[in-house]
């Protein structure tokens, strides 16, 4: 027997209390990817579940994780195993006056405040590698080891205050037992393995049709100054970031900046979009290298939750040029 | 606080709109098989989204899927991980009026003609490792190394069509990402194993009481030429296949056919349902042996859901008889 | 678009009819723990699914589980898979006038009849590797090898009655594919390797203030008999229990027995709760050793769902002291 729920929240609001709730959505998608040697079809289908609540005093707490992120997904590597029951997918957070304090798989302060460039195609990117996101210092994937991350978030008139940390213990070595990390093999003595804490900070200024952020990341030895800003025209839209590195490295070679650029022109149910990105790395040796991407998508809205979508991008890092084309859902 | 969600969609009907949703169903069930040595005991419950929508033109979308394909199972031999949010469990799809398209862990079109053998016993007849399904060969847990694969299905009056196809490419070795399959291991090129395109065409022509069908599917060297029909008269339904394979080889045995019959009665609360099935190889060395099942099994249903069943079968693959008792649940 | 569902049964009554049901519900926590070395952050969110339904003949069912007992999450030693699809997590049951008949992932007898120790901390004693978990010789992730296991409650008047028992084939070997097990990596010849069935049976009575039980459990050589009382006398509430064993080895060491108090004040919002815990084992070589933990939190009821929670635990298995603070959620 089949449950259906409901679309709509009136009837909810009707009850007039502050009631805990558990919302659950979906999306999905299909078509085709261009590999740069094969067509392949692409799919999938995803349910999230939104937790929300509100205390006596007013105080608001909630939390989000989708079914896919509970499912402790091994890559290739073995490394990349999330749960948001052990607190490395998705987030929990409480909110009030005195602004948001989320925890669990967070994005730092200055990806909070700057922001990626635009995804386009169907899979939002993905059929490069997700090119489009930038490669933030702290959060975003490179501090999973120690566990749970926080970020705190508070608005004050147009400006908003960001702030995100790491705790500095590795969980993957110890804690006491699997609450405090999701893989606890412990050793020997029972101490944890001392991490670096990695943490940010970022301001954010709203004008009525623009925004512009600063924001400072430091992990260890490295650190990053990022530069973000997005302005409207009518129907156009554009935004540039600069990361800026100190002391940033992929083995023996240090990256120093990625500056990317990002365009978009919506007319009714089409959007247009594209986006530039370049990394600039100084080579064990001497020699330094640039690898540049771009990429442009168009978009048709369908209606009701259905979007027609593909994008081109051609990428140094992929050595290739791909595509995407296809329809992408939300429920 | 516990979330009740409705059992009726009368409400969501009277909001007139058509409107994205995600319905949440279940199913359960608990007794005991007795796996030829031993009476174990065997119960599972789960959880299944279906998620559906309408754009603004009257094209109907969708998705489903279990929890339990969201978790990466690994069998003993560490190859069958699959995962909805990856395209490799459940499905999505488009429908209009020029038919449905499917992708994802879609069944093939001469499964989709066809049809299995009839599910016996409490455990739906995996208390003899689902004997009564037939072995496609195309879908249908076939070539999962290509990722998602798709389904076509168009019905004028009385005849339906099907088409199904993989994309030739093993996502197991490489891609594009994780995005393209859900094991990115790449190779050092980066490019993607070919593989044999596997697909299948199906037509099936449905009467007031009985449907035929008729299917031809390829995957490499092999093929399949599948002929099925149901009847039903008055509490009796009589079901027949026949799948002849030319060049489809396990190991170095070839499989020649597989010939099954079903049959079932329905009285009331009543529902007996029994099946025979022969598959026929030529062995490496000249001689052929034939491989037989028989199963039989009964169900009473004791509404809202519950069903008492339970079911013998003999199969030459396991060598032994197996049975099972117990209640099947849906929710 | 979001799906909102009721927090309310009351329209699901108006009903009139006893429809098959699945609720969802979830809970969240965040806060920090001092590991004994560092404090690190700590969050988690989950959902959890609670089937319902009724028969026409008024027998009730249903099952429970959360997603992320659906996400085979494994272990550091690779060993604790666990699937609520596969019946080694979470659990189906019915339930009529001759009592209620539970399997799957159930608790034994003795432990449903006396139950463990108070959780304190915003971890619910999991800061602590859960120290205030009694560790019952059957159930309680002791016969996991054996696949589901049953339990069965009878109340009659002020008396109620438990009997629990594993169905004594190790799953882990084999069985007829893995419907009757998770991890069906069978034996060559296909038979499943017995195992011990571990067995339990208690009996509990309750007061108007307070209710006593007694169990015995049996696993192979291996016995326990248990002892649990618990009172309430105004705001306070007092428990105890005692757990003996015969020939329950660790290693070479001999587990004799287990003794634990614990008591409760609470006072509107305020909730303090605290517990001693002390096991004795006969060390190979003809020592003994007792291990001891004391742990005391406090509870402060938010409201709407949420509870402010602190503890601190000292354990000599630790050989630490180490403590929790935050918040945890119910949605």
């Amino acid at each position: 027997m089949k449950k259906v729920l409901f679309a709509t929240s009136a009837l909810v609001m009707t009850a007039g209390v502050a009631a805990a709730e558990v919302a659950v959505s979906g999306d999905g998608r299909m078509g085709m990817i261009y590999d740069g040697n094969d067509v392949q079809f692409s799919s999938r289908a995803r349910v999230k579940f939104t937790l929300t609540g509100e205390s006596d005093a007013g105080l608001s707490f909630g939390g989000a994780f989708r079914v896919d992120q509970e499912s402790d997904y091994t890559a290739g590597n073995g490394a990349t195993e999330r749960s948001a029951a052990r607190g490395t997918a998705g987030s929990v957070w409480i909110s009030g006056t005195y602004g948001k304090l989320s925890m669990g798989d967070v994005v730092s302060a200055s990806e909070a405040a700057i922001g990626d460039l635009y995804e386009i195609g169907y899979t939002d990117g993905e059929f490069s590698g997700d090119i489009e996101e930038l490669w933030f210092l702290t959060g975003d994937g490179e501090n999973e080891d120690q566990g749970p991350s926080i970020l705190y978030e508070y608005t004050i008139n147009n400006i908003s205050l960001f702030a995100s940390a790491s705790d500095g213990s590795d969980n993957r070595q110890c804690g006491v037992g699997a609450v405090v990390g999701y893989d606890a093999t412990c050793n020997v003595a029972g101490d944890d393995v001392e991490s670096d804490t990695a943490y940010s900070v970022a301001a954010k200024y709203e004008g009525s049709n623009f925004w512009a952020s600063l924001s400072y990341s430091k992990w260890g030895d490295a650190s990053e100054i990022g530069l973000g800003a997005e302005g409207s025209f009518n129907n156009f839209a554009v935004k540039g970031v600069y990361l800026s590195y100190e002391d940033r490295f992929f083995g023996l070679d240090e990256m120093k900046y990625t500056a990317g650029l990002g365009a978009s022109y919506q007319m009714d149910a089409i959007l247009v979009e594209g986006f530039w990105r370049q990394d600039k790395y100084d080579l064990f040796g001497g020699d330094s290298e640039k690898f540049d991407a771009f990429g442009i998508g168009a978009e048709y809205d369908l209606g009701g939750g259905a979007v027609l979508a593909g994008g081109i991008i051609d990428s140094d890092y992929l050595e290739d040029t791909v595509a995407d084309m296809g329809i992408k859902f939300s429920f």
